[in-house]
Parts: C-alpha cells; sequence; structure tokens
C-alpha cells in the first residue's frame, strides 16, 4: 500500500530556483520515501484518503542535512581535553582513550552522536572509524543514511596494513546498499601522512575493483603540507594525483592548506571537499579558501568532524560558520550568501557523496527533511527565511525530521533510539575508559 | 521577609578560582537579590522552613549573561537585508526602515528582543538606541537589568545635536538605578565618525558633570580608522584620547583595527572593549586582536551588536566565536580557553559596564543566574561542563533564569513578558513600516 503524507500551509527551501527564489509556501506530497508534489495547493489527483495530513503553518522545510566528513564515536570524549595544542591533544589524550575503545564503546558513542545529529536536523552522515559494523547497526536502527567507511592508518607493518585494507573492503562489501539503500560505502585511507604510498595505492586500485569512491583527510595543517613535500618532494594535491587518487569519484576533508594551482586540479578532477569550518578554528588549522574553491567549480560541502574537536555536531552551527567566518576573513560580506550555505549544509553535501536523490526538496528526491518551528523570538518578523536557517537557527529548533519518508524525529523527540538508555550508556564509557 | 531559594545538588560555575577549577558541586543558598551561600553542603544558620527548594540535578549554574553592545529594536529588521556590502545595507535597508520607527515600534521590536535575550540567560543588556524610554520601559516590565543610553548622531544642525544631547542628558537623568536599580544610564555619542569633535567634548563633558560613563563605536572597519586620520589627523583612539573621552569610565564597541599603540591607550586608560564577533563577521569588518587586548590588560566583554547584522541575540554563540575564531585566525589552539570565554560573557561584561555585584556566582553578588540543563546529548559525557558551555551549548539549552534572586525564565518560557503577543505585534510592526 502506498503510504501518503500531506503537508498543507508549510513553507519550503527551494535551493535550485533560476529566479533566485529560496522559499515558497504551498503544499508537499510525499509517496512512500519519495516527495512526488510540491506546489501552491493539492491536485486533485492524490487519493488522501488514508494521508497522514500535516499542518505546516509555523514550519519551515529544509532538506535534511547533510554532514560530509566525522567520527561520530568520538563523541565519547567530548570536552575530554579542550584548548590544547595538537600534537599534545592527540598523543596525550585522544590516542590513549581511542585505543582502548571497543566495538560497544563505538555503538554507544555513535548512537549518541547520530541520536543528537538527529534532532538536529541531520540526516545522511559520512562516518570514518573503526569497528565500524556497530556504526551500520546504528544506522539500521535508528533510521538515518549514512555513507560509511573503515578509515586505516598505515603507520604500521605491511601484515597489519593488509589486514586493514581487507577489513575496510569487507565492510564496504557487507553493508553497501543495506538498511533499505541507506547505507552507502567508501574506501577511506586516513592521510596522506598517515599512509605510505604504496597503501594508498592499494586502496585506489581496491576502489576501482569494486567501483567505490575513495575518501581521506588532506591539507588540514600546514606542517602536515609542509611535511608532504619534505617527505615526498609534492604537495598532498599532486602526491594524491599521482597515486590514482582522483581518478576515481572521491572527496577529501579539510583542504584549509591549498595553492591556486591545486584548487585548479581539484576541480579538474571534480574532488569535492569537506570543509570542516569549527574543527579547523578549534585545533587552529586556519582558513579553509572556500571562495576560492567555489568559483572554481568545486563541490564544498559541510562537515562537523568528530565531536571531541568542534564539540558538538550541530550542522546548522556550521553553515553559519561557513557564512560568517569568510566574509570577515575576506572582508567581502557578499562571500558565501545565506542560500549558498544551505546548499553547502544539503544538495553539495549529497553531491559530495554521490547520492542523485537527496539534498534538495523536488519532485522526485527522497523525502529527507527537516522541519523548523519558526513560531520563535529569534526568527521574527518572518522575512528571509533561508536567512533565518543561516543566521539565527540553531539545532534545538528542528522539530520534526523525516527520512525516505520515514518520520525519526517528532515535536523534538527522536522515534527511533532510546535518548535516556543512550546518556547513561555513554556517560558509562567515559567512565569505564578512563579506568582501563 | 525574607526569599529564600536554595538550590541542591547542582553545579555551579566558578571562574575567580585561584586553583584553576572552573566548576563545583553543592548547594547554593539565595536571600531575597542575594547569593550568601555556595558550598558542598546546607549550614545549619539557615532557616529553610519557607525556603523555595530547587533539585539542581542535570543543572549547570552559570553567571547571567552580560551583552554589552547592542541595539535592540533592531530586531523588526531582522533578515530584512543580509550578505550586503556595508553602505548599501545601510543606506538602502537599515536607514529609511528606522528613520519610519515611532516609540512603539521600539517599544515591540525591544521586547522581542528582551524575550530573546532572557530565554537564551542574558540577565543583562547595554542598549544604545533612540526612543529610549520605551527600552527602560521594557526593562520594568520584564525584569531584566539593563544599561542604557540615547545614542547620538552628530551629523546635523547644531540645534538639532544641541536638541540630542539635551535628550540624552534627560533620559540618564530619568532613569539611572530605577527599576529596583536595575537600569543604569550612559552617554553615548554615536561614533567619532558620526560625531563633530565639539559634539563629543559636550557629552563628556556632562558625562563629567553628570558622573557617568561613557560608550561609543570605534574603529570598527578599517574604512573609518582612515577616514578619521584624513578628517582629524589622528587615528580614532588618539582622538578620543585629545577629545577626553577616556577620562570618564568608557568603553567602546568593536575595537577592529587598533595598532600596538591603541591597545595600550585603551590599557592606560582602563577603557573596556566590546568585542562583537558574530556581527564584525557578517558585515565583513575583521576579526578584532582579542588575544593582544587581554594580555595587554584590557578588559574584553562581548556584544551581539544589533539583531540585525548577527542575527540572532544568542550570547552562548558570542561566546564560542569568541573561543574559536581567535584560535583559528592566530594558529593557537591555547587562544582564548573556554573558561576565559565564558568569563567574557560574565564577569567581564559586568567589569565593562561598572557592576561590582554580577557576572559571578560568588556570596554577596547578586543572583543574576542561568541554569542549563545539561541532560542532553550535546553534553555528554559530563566531562568538563564549562568547555561545553562554549562549544556545544546554545540558547535553547538554557531552562531557568533568574535575576536579582526573581525567576524570570522557567522550563525554557518567560514568565515576564508575554512573548506570543510580542511576535504577533513586532510581526504587525515590520509590515506597517514595510507600507508607511
Amino acid at each position: 500500500m502506498t503510504k501518503r503524507i500531506i503537508i498543507e500551509n508549510g513553507a519550503f527551501a527551494v535551493l535550485n530556483a533560476q529566479s533566485g527564489q529560496t522559499s515558497i509556501k504551498g503544499t508537499m506530497v510525499i509517496e512512500n520515501d519519495r516527495i512526488v508534489h510540491l506546489g501552491d495547493s493539492l491536485p486533485a489527483q492524490f487519493d488522501t484518503s488514508d494521508a497522514e495530513r500535516i499542518n505546516g503553518k509555523g514550519l519551515f522545510f529544509l532538506p535534511g542535512l547533510i554532514n560530509t566528513h566525522g567520527h561520530a564515536a568520538m563523541s565519547l570524549l567530548r570536552g575530554y581535553g579542550d584548548d590544547m595544542v595538537l600534537q599534545s591533544w592527540l598523543q596525550e589524550k585522544m590516542w590513549p582513550m581511542e585505543a582502548k575503545f571497543t566495538s560497544q564503546d563505538v555503538y554507544w558513542g555513535t548512537a549518541l552522536s547520530v541520536v543528537e545529529m538527529l534532532k538536529g536536523g541531520t540526516t545522511t552522515f559520512v562516518d570514518m572509524y573503526d569497528h565500524m559494523d556497530e556504526v551500520a547497526k546504528v544506522c539500521e536502527q535508528s533510521g538515518i543514511r549514512g555513507c560509511l567507511m573503515r578509515g586505516a592508518i598505515g603507520l604500521c607493518p605491511e601484515d597489519v596494513q593488509d589486514a586493514k585494507l581487507k577489513e575496510a573492503v569487507q565492510f564496504a562489501k557487507d553493508w553497501n546498499g543495506k538498511a533499505n539503500g541507506r547505507i552507502t560505502t567508501v574506501l577511506a585511507p586516513h592521510a596522506p601522512y598517515t599512509c605510505p604510498p604504496a597503501f594508498i595505492e592499494k586502496f585506489v586500485q581496491a576502489a576501482h575493483d569494486m567501483d567505490l569512491p575513495l575518501h581521506t583527510h588532506m591539507s588540514e595543517t600546514k606542517a602536515e603540507v609542509e611535511q608532504n613535500v619534505k617527505d615526498y618532494g609534492l604537495r598532498p594535491v599532486a602526491h594524491l594525483e599521482k597515486l590514482g587518487f582522483f581518478s576515481r569519484p572521491s572527496f577529501i576533508a579539510h583542504g584549509v592548506h591549498l595553492t591556486d594551482e591545486e584548487i585548479a586540479t581539484l576541480a579538474h578532477y571534480h574532488v569535492a571537499v569537506s570543509h570542516n569550518p569549527g574543527s579547523n578554528l578549534k585545533l587552529a588549522s586556519g582558513v579553509a579558501r572556500v571562495p576560492e574553491l567555489l568559483r572554481a567549480g568545486v563541490v564544498v560541502s559541510l562537515g562537523t568532524d568528530g565531536p571531541a574537536s568542534n564539540n558538538n555536531l550541530d550542522m546548522f552551527e556550521e553553515m553559519r560558520l561557513a557564512a560568517l567566518i569568510h566574509k570577515g576573513v575576506s572582508g567581502d560580506p557578499t562571500a558565501i550568501p545565506a542560500a549558498e550555505a544551505l546548499r553547502m549544509g544539503t544538495v553539495y553535501g549529497a553531491k559530495t557523496i554521490s547520492l542523485p536523490d537527496v539534498g534538495l526538496l523536488e519532485v522526485g528526491m527522497k523525502a529527507d527533511m527537516v522541519a523548523v518551528d519558526i513560531d520563535q523570538a529569534h526568527f521574527i518578523p518572518h522575512t528571509d527565511l533561508v536567512s533565518h536557517m543561516i543566521y539565527s537557527a540553531s539545532a534545538k529548533d528542528v522539530k520534526h525530521v523525516w527520512i525516505d519518508g520515514e518520520q525519526v524525529v517528532k515535536n523534538g523527540e527522536c522515534l527511533t533510539l532510546d535518548e535516556e538508555r543512550i546518556r547513561h550508556e555513554t556517560q558509562q564509557c567515559f567512565e569505564q575508559l578512563l579506568q582501563r
């Protein structure tokens, strides 16, 4: 039977319009997992007898937000080490604790992040971590869409490297297309500075063999770029190009330190960039050249990075940071306008991870959708609702969320996961990690 | 009769501790408008028979946030013109609309902002605008603490200038100490670039005569600094110094473009700076040299600026921006640690506007206080709660707010103002402004 949802009197973000108009008022019809109508009124063709009817008054509907880089289970280390120099933070705080993570820790830490993301309007997330079967299980249970990969650090003997590659390949095979198609998989050597060239080449070959995209961290810090030049005589973009990385559909996280030439290379190969403004600021990595990337035609989307370096998973905040910092740093108040920031958080995210049918509220697209409560003081007057989403909204303004036409958040409560239990379990996990 | 509130099992931010510890668990006692006890347990000396008892479990108590620069009534223009070049924004959007503001517009616009601020944990705000009697009325009605001033632009004939000065002086006289002492007043020529030197000198003289502090916009944009040099042969700091401005207790808004010498001058005269990171980024004014100001011993607090250039009044966001952008821009991840950002949003704000008994949770201080709901996914695990306030929290996480020991927000609802009516009236005001 066709499941039908009709939303009347709503305001909807339209981010692809030729007219420059960014929102329309009207009626949306969802059948099963797809948007089948969006217009002024309800056409007679739809059988409305069994439909769920939603009064959209006071709500603004956005495409679900897409978080294109992160390590969800690191929520277990939120606030465990802040305001520290990167190397001390990694060596004294993150790595010793992460080394102790069990699959149970990854399960609960991921669940904590997924609850936060769903409640904040994120309907798709990218996750690069270890014990990825657990992450995939959380996707199955929660209803979230996940682009998942086992991130592999290659600073280890070759047999250990090979085991990691095998695990990454096996995970990608096992889970691609699972959870009603909500899970897609990617192959991901961690970074040029943590993976020897030969190890990266094996991932590239596997990606060709399996017809999968590639993802990696690249040019996050100045020091890492300098080290790459010292070790390989090339900056990271040329290095990855040489290793064949860009011969696959691929996207890189960060891309903070890029030359004009590197930007042109990324554009040439259609490599997308996951911009992580909050993490880059907090870890003092610098400010990515996002206006230049966009001008060059590079697809730039947004990621929170892990919760320990952010420290939340609020994609509204990342969109706002993207809209604000590039104005302040460039001196151009027209850099990254509100609608472009919203595209970065939605449709450009979908392009980044090669999902053709999410990221826009249009007929034929998947019904991945967020309803924001706009009857609140900080959204009054109702002038430009897209502007309000970027410059005034936060995760906590999200009222309802649907993924594949299934409601996963209702009146601010997650319907698919037991938040209270997850909060309890994750607090326990953290305390036990301290003691192990 | 003594009104007594006892908060048990709470966690409290302590920002002045020699130990470096930033939070303690325990019990707080409030008598009337003051904190009379904060410690592990409840001493026997307190008569608890009539006390209101609050279970602090799951709450983190902060000093009320202090917003040291803004124009509250500009909420009526929120989202009316974004992503524009400063001069077009002012000349085509803001000024034509503001010229039409009536006292009723200012009343409702201010009320909208005050609802938003109270619900977001702001207990004191600075306001520089016109029709200030209306702003003062909103302070009386809402229970908020206000540091208020009639901002005077002097680009007009001398008789109009004199009328403005007279109005500013009258307002300052009429309202200083009113609303049970919650209102203090200040004199404020708008900015060196909008006020001729002789006009500024008249304000300085009036401030001496009335023993009041001074406030102004200063060095917000590079262009404005260059114009000052062209017009007066001096950069703004030396210019204001020459006019005697710093001979009064004073604070300036923005201070984005400052030389080392100017920073030293501000420190010498104990001039405080209201840093407005959100507005400075959005209007592309630049990034203020906050780490250098703090190192020089200048008191730096935080302001949202008007809601049309922000576009919300979320002081958690300003604290986070202050903590994040100075790391990213300086390359130093230890710049502005979380506790320092919280001090900027609280006790440094109190110092900025010369309020000796707010801004800290300590015995003897006024009970201006915020309770944040920390039983939420984005605050788990409970590691460093001050870090969580800066890197994870938003206005919407505030559960309760007290000012002078009176509860003004309970379970996220404003007790003193009718939010629904205010939202309706402000929407009407905006629509009528468009038509006038």
